[in-house]
């Protein structure tokens, strides 16, 4: 869909992250995830967790300027991130910002997309 | 990333549903939403909705297979629905089940993607 007046401006990242270490399970990224918020001035409204059985972990922000989602996959030592805002972000800013916010993590690889709406 | 034995699947679709007639705020989709769940046989473990100030609704539904969240803009008559599942589903799955699950509304458009990971 084409940007246009009758259009919001709606921003969409996904992510997937691989750890090189095995995920400890549960375990918590939360401060990454709200280093990352900050690196790319978002505010966080609400926040939700689940904790699934026997593993994995869902992490959703609401955000003033949409949501930011984390899925974790301990058992392939990746998680996936979602990220939708109705405030234009640069591509090379959300992939700058996730690796400044997971720099306390040994990252085995980083796979960023940005969605066209 | 390609899909390997040491990757989940994940499902990533969006879209953009635009109405025809002016969307009330507060208004609720939530039997259409939870309309589509059941027809894509996905299974809700938590709900949470956030009403934005003036207007402007957020519900996002944690799934045994991942997450739903619907963000709505009533000033442009549009929703953005992200779906984000660790079960394969086809587009047109989704597709015809968007069309179906809103079928009580009249709808002008419906832009759906389905993202890489």
């Amino acid at each position: 869909m084409e940007e246009n007046q009758s259009t919001p401006i709606i921003n969409h990242f996904s992510a997937i992250l691989r750890f090189k270490d095995q995920i400890d399970s549960p375990f918590d990224f939360e401060n990454n995830y709200e280093e990352l918020i900050k690196l790319l001035d978002l505010n966080v409204v609400k926040k939700f967790a689940h904790e699934f059985d026997p593993i994995g972990k869902t992490i959703i922000y609401v955000l003033s300027e949409s949501h930011l989602s984390i899925h974790t996959w301990p058992e392939y030592k990746l998680l996936h991130l979602d990220l939708v805002t109705c405030k234009f972000i640069d591509k090379d800013k959300v992939e700058d910002s996730i690796k400044q916010s997971f720099q306390d993590k040994e990252l085995a690889n980083l796979s960023l997309k940005k969605h066209d709406i």
